[in-house]
């Protein structure tokens, strides 16, 4: 027989306690000891596990009977398998255009998939319509006390975690260009045999692309660094097919 | 001040708890639920560290002055890697026709690298002379109490702990083709993203080749399988140019 879901709930987390590995070959690129937060070998293949699982898991205690999220990305499928674990069912929301693979994926995670609008705000609108329903939950992909802090490409406001973070701490915010990421994310499958999505590339590419010494050559940035810690923190939506469009999409040979 | 060499070597393993992954596209492959036991994902890219990192950290508790290996693969990096945690020199002996890569990776690692004899056989001779140096110790790449169990491609005789393993369970030895080893690597890049070795692609290989399926129908394998654990070994001998070129010799359009 099945445990009781408020049991399930009081379960261990959902994410793993990932290596960190120290990589000889962004070590030589940055000129001083770089370790990986492999985020990327978590279950459902990326950081979002862990705010998402605990998101989940509270939803759960307090008698959640059906798991709504507006994401085809790594928040869906975190929240998808999340559910399953909990034994609840989830409803994912997304655009109209959304495409077969993503739709396959979801569903083989045992979610009921609907399509609404053109856009991820519009499929939104139509999530928190059905979170109305009584003992529904929605899963905010991004943005919420207990997931705290995550990104979110498309997103129109920042999570109200992560700028605390940026007003509490010291941090340096830089950007890197496309091409950046997408050539961090080829020499980091050649140097460490892991493939990660272009917003994962574009924290390696910091490192990559000598971002850290220009820091350092301006003053910004210590010029003594102990050592350099990347989250690594994953992505399922890259394949080597994928990777060769972004290639070619950016001109490269 | 440096810690004694005896503190360093009486630290935790060298070896990490890798993650446990429930993997999608495998379970959909195999009919049934796939975990991954991740051993990729270790400190200097397999499993190899386990073995290896135990074997030296009983040396340098013995005394060990001086680190030797023969192989410029997955055992000699962790050789290496070992020996450098532990702050003890390391020599690592290669035969002659090495390419510079591999050189240069492990004298990244800080290892002293001897070239010596065509093949592994005259480089091991080489090696196990060196160690009868006072306080030298060789690193045995796969067959020694301590290593365990281990696989060497190469290696004419299996190694004792592999085969009293064998005497002991009932195993299944099955042959996969290359052909099906070097699909599977392609396969799990774009399933999993992780890029692997052939011969880890082999294991993978079981799955995605069908030969469970196979096994079950012959009636040699439970028609009724809970779960399946397929271990990711590793391995650093791979990139995507590698990976390229094993598919361009198998003739892979």
């Amino acid at each position: 027989m099945e445990r009781p879901l408020a049991e399930r709930a009081e379960a261990r987390p959902f994410h793993v306690v990932t290596p960190l590995l120290e990589s000889w070959a962004l070590s030589q690129a940055a000129g001083t000891t770089v370790f990986l937060k492999c985020e990327n070998v978590q279950p459902a293949g990326s950081f979002k596990i862990r705010g998402i699982g605990h998101f989940c898991q509270e939803a759960a205690k307090k008698g959640c009977s059906h798991l709504v999220c507006s994401s085809g990305g790594n928040a869906g499928i975190a929240a998808a398998y999340c559910a399953r674990k909990l034994g609840l069912p989830a409803t994912i929301v997304l655009p109209e255009g959304t495409s077969q693979p993503v739709v396959r994926r979801l569903q083989g995670e045992g979610a009921e998939v609907q399509l609404a609008g053109k856009v991820w705000d519009e499929a939104n609108l139509r999530a928190q319509e059905l979170a109305k329903r009584d003992g529904w939950v929605n899963v905010p992909p991004f943005d919420h006390p207990l997931i705290c802090v995550a990104k979110c490409l498309g997103a129109k406001t920042a999570a109200a975690g992560a700028l605390a973070c940026a007003r509490e701490l010291r941090v340096l915010s830089e950007v890197v260009e496309d091409r950046e990421a997408v050539d961090a994310v080829q020499r980091f499958l050649d140097d460490e045999r892991m493939l990660v999505e272009p917003a994962c590339g574009a924290a390696l590419a910091a490192v990559y692309s000598g971002l850290l010494g220009r820091l350092q050559a301006e003053g910004r940035l210590s010029p003594t660094l102990a050592s350099v810690v990347v989250i690594v923190c994953g992505g399922n939506n890259i394949d080597s097919r994928e990777l060769q469009a972004l290639k070619a999409q950016l001109g490269w040979r």
